[in-house]
């Protein structure tokens, strides 16, 4: 409300805008619109009349326009808020999860369930227009082991049995292709009972497609195509298509990590050969060893205070790194150590293997190749972002393929499925799955957004004989898989056809194209870090007598003090 | 595979039909493709060419092509099936749900699919196009009363604590309403832990959708035009807008139901009044007993023989009623006990009454008004089926209105809210809230299609004051109601704008539109009666260590034997 010069001018909200009421100041209505707290829901007649010309908004859908009051009702009447409904008001965390349906009314958050809502016809009508099929898969499923960790849900008519609920539809899904779907799609609400980190939720959704006689490049193609719609539809912004490519391999050697970031350059380089008898004893030693000497190039980054350097060596060390050798390049070569101890050949082998000129500053990291490149991968981001290497309105996708189908498990006692053991192995690579599994690539891809993994995806294995060689492989034995996939593998064995696909994360998606910095930001009601809602106080006890319908009781918790 | 004079004609089927495969009986081809068993998976190569004329079949989508085979690979080999996979198997409903991958093969399973899949579309298409938002509320919710029973899941991070699975996304949608969401729609999965009737699921979908600033004809209105369009796309066929609206008072007193089917007439008909002082003793001590005569008229079933009316009378009886009198209206009057006792002065009001002629059948109930009326309206129904007496092509909408806000609980100690406690009263029956709630009518509305309720709505309480007048009716305190639902109260308080909305059951409706008789039927994965899943083998048991993670013990259920 502001009252100027005899006239009183109030502005009313609704989820499309504001629009000015204006009365005489002196009026009966303006007495009464006094009264009025804000966030009162009111009613108001009047005539609809152009605003003078000096105080036309034309960035409001109703700036040129004010309603001359007649006459105001209160719908409903607003207690004292307990947070500010506007943008610049931010309650912290847990008022504002608490107060959700209040913090809703903001613009921000307001705008963030628009881009949703559009972003689901989006991708719904895509997939329909494209003769994908929508179809809804159970949330009340079996437990399956996907790694992470199953909520489950206990039986009332069958006491001591529980449904679990889905950490992804993929068995599901691949019943679908067994049944004869050709090609299906769902944003499917999935579930995961995870100790909390931040930017997790338990409950997400993910956009689930799965198609029958497809190869890789026909799951890119279409996943490509929605996603540039998609884009189109929410940003009015055009990106590049095909996405660019990379082997799982070449990630890990050039970025140092699986979800590469390819909005800036400042490559992995290894410069192993190059060091071989340096006289530098530090890396002598670590390549006798069977180690590796590895580095990144800053462009034009000599300049670094020495400070900032001493910073650059903790940030290393921080991510587990031994240390970090840097290494300025100035128009008399190398500074530092290495200009010491290196001929000036071997220092011009250094610098055109970075691509090195002067200004630029090297810097070398020594160890077991695969204990150091992935703190390099990560020194890499955070460089890139501190030293603000790249444009942040890009949107650079590629994709990732060829990983391992297996990795050793967490206590190196066995083998485990990288993504999942539905994935096929490469065909090339079937023999090695008895006689070296580590080696086998897998028919894995994932999609990766601005260095951060938004999807995964495999043609799988549709021969019985292959899907038990794999659960085999991560010693899953007969009885055992049988126990757990009983059902896929007998479907496997009546004539299910070659198919594959992908679960993309919308939430992460939405949260990049909102440019929000967690996915919280794009649930309508999300729960907190550590999986409460403080809005509805869920989760709570329940009483004694629901506990013993379901033939449960609560351990004595007690002891836990 | 059919071997004719000299060819070997093999069919090849996917999604989208058959297509047939043509080779010399006697080549090297024909001796491979008779080695294929039932749904192996082939890739086929060879030449399309138009089939000759007196084969081609305009009915399949390739009716006109065959393909003269030149090389046939087996993708994958298929085992004997345990069941057909062609519409004319039906191999029981436990064969189907194990092997439901199998089961979806046949073209029955697969066009309700594609049913669903248009449905689906056809929905947010049109919700999203009148400026719905489409907003996802969450599964992991506090458990609410809402009469029937929530599944529960229990929370690792916060031992003996539990989420429920919502029943209704009912008071998320509100919160939306007052977080300043003009309208909001969602296809929402629902979770119900009911004992098992037959058609129910434990998990179902509804069409939720909740707007703001609206009356119930605003409601109405866009419910008709989005039903329209839905079976317009399905079925294309036109139905009749607006739908009938019946008072809730009227439908009880003329169909005896709360979902009246009309497609058919024989309204349930009081004759009391032409009852009092008749003679006829059997009724007039029901009619002095403070107790109600109301009956049937079937048209032109005077000629029902002695036991068909027979049949009538057992049917009545296991309906709940004491009997039903049938008496034929012949060419002399009312033949039977009424012909002898009634003067015809008296015959002739009761046969106006009931608009019967000659060929007519009246049968009438006495009794306790409010024990006769929902018998009635069943013997109505089968009575309907019995003597088809409608086009069951035929799709008759119609909202039932202004039912009570209250009954009275099932132990008669209190009242409970009929549709659910956020409902809003009538106004100008606010003041018997506290007085004589049961007299109280609600602004709710069904929607009942041919006799079965599709979906219930309301406008509801966005006062503070009403809201807690009417958890104070149903006996819930200040304290009690904060407990369960002590932020929407809360919420309220803080500009709430009036808002109301519906739940539509889609299964059920999409049941009726593909013609099946069970949602089953429209559903990827239903659950059986008895809410297992025979694919997947869920509910089953879990492991001992994830019951201890979960603070949870089995209690020891020896004892029920």
């Amino acid at each position: 409300m502001r009252d100027l010069g005899g006239l009183l001018f109030l502005s009313v909200r609704d989820q499309f805008g504001k629009t000015q009421i204006v009365t005489d100041t002196t009026s009966a209505l303006a007495a009464e619109m006094k009264q009025l707290r804000l966030e009162t829901v009111v009613r108001v007649s009047g005539i609809v009349q152009p605003r003078p010309a000096e105080m036309t908004n034309k960035s409001m859908l109703t700036g040129e326009i004010e309603v001359r009051a007649e006459k105001i009702e209160v719908l409903n009447r607003a207690e004292p808020l307990p947070l500010g409904v506007e943008d610049q008001y931010d309650a912290g965390e847990e008022l504002r999860l608490k107060y959700r349906y209040l913090d809703l009314r903001r613009p921000r958050p307001l705008r963030n369930m628009i881009l949703r809502h559009k972003a689901l016809q989006s991708i719904r009508s895509f997939n329909a227009d494209k003769g994908l099929l929508e179809i809804e898969t159970p949330v009340l499923i079996k437990s399956t082991p996907e790694g992470a960790r199953d909520y489950v849900v206990p039986s009332r008519i069958h006491q001591g049995s529980f449904y679990a609920l889905p950490q992804s539809p993929q068995i599901y899904k691949q019943s679908l292709m067994i049944g004869g779907i050709d090609r299906y799609f769902q944003i499917a609400r999935c579930f995961r009972d995870e100790d909390m980190r931040s930017d997790r939720q338990p409950e997400f959704s993910q956009i689930d497609i799965e198609m029958t006689f497809v190869q890789e490049e026909d799951i890119y193609e279409h996943v490509e195509e929605m996603v540039k719609k998609l884009i189109v539809d929410l940003r009015n912004m055009e990106i590049t298509t095909p996405f660019t490519q990379i082997d799982f391999q070449d990630a890990m050697n050039s970025y140092g990590s699986d979800a590469p970031d390819l909005r800036f350059n400042m490559l992995l380089t290894d410069v192993t050969e190059i060091f071989q008898n340096s006289g530098f004893k530090a890396f002598d030693s670590v390549i006798e060893a069977g180690g590796s000497v590895v580095g990144l190039c800053g462009v034009g980054k000599a300049s670094l205070s020495r400070k900032q350097r001493a910073e650059l060596e903790d940030l290393a060390r921080s991510e587990g790194l031994a240390g970090l050798l840097s290494s300025p390049v100035t128009d008399e070569g190398l500074s530092g150590i290495l200009g010491k101890i290196f001929m000036s050949d071997r220092q011009t082998k250094l610098c055109t293997k970075f691509n090195a000129v002067e200004g630029d500053l090297l810097m070398l990291a020594a160890g077991e190749r695969e204990k150091i490149v992935e703190p390099l991968g990560r020194i890499r981001k955070i460089l890139g972002d501190q030293w603000d290497m790249y444009d942040n309105k890009k949107l650079i996708f590629c994709w990732v393929t060829n990983a391992p189908l297996f990795e050793k498990t967490a206590d190196g006692s066995g083998i485990t499925a990288v993504h999942h053991p539905f994935t096929a192995p490469v065909d090339e690579d079937l023999e090695k799955l008895s006689s070296n599994p580590l080696q086998v690539r897998s028919r894995a891809y994932d999609l990766v957004l601005n260095g951060i993994e938004l999807a995964t995806g495999s043609i799988r294995n549709h021969q019985r004989r292959i899907q038990e060689a794999v659960f085999k492989a991560i010693g899953m034995d007969n009885v055992e898989s049988k126990k757990r996939f009983g059902f896929l593998l007998e479907a496997l064995s009546y004539g299910a056809p070659p198919h594959g696909g992908i679960a993309i994360g919308f939430d992460r998606l939405l949260m990049l194209l909102a440019g929000e910095s967690s996915i919280r930001e794009v649930i309508a009601f999300p729960k907190s870090n550590t999986a409460n809602s403080p809005m509805d106080g869920s989760p709570s006890p329940i009483d004694g007598q629901q506990l013993a319908e379901l033939g449960l009781s609560l351990k004595d918790t007690k002891k836990k003090g």
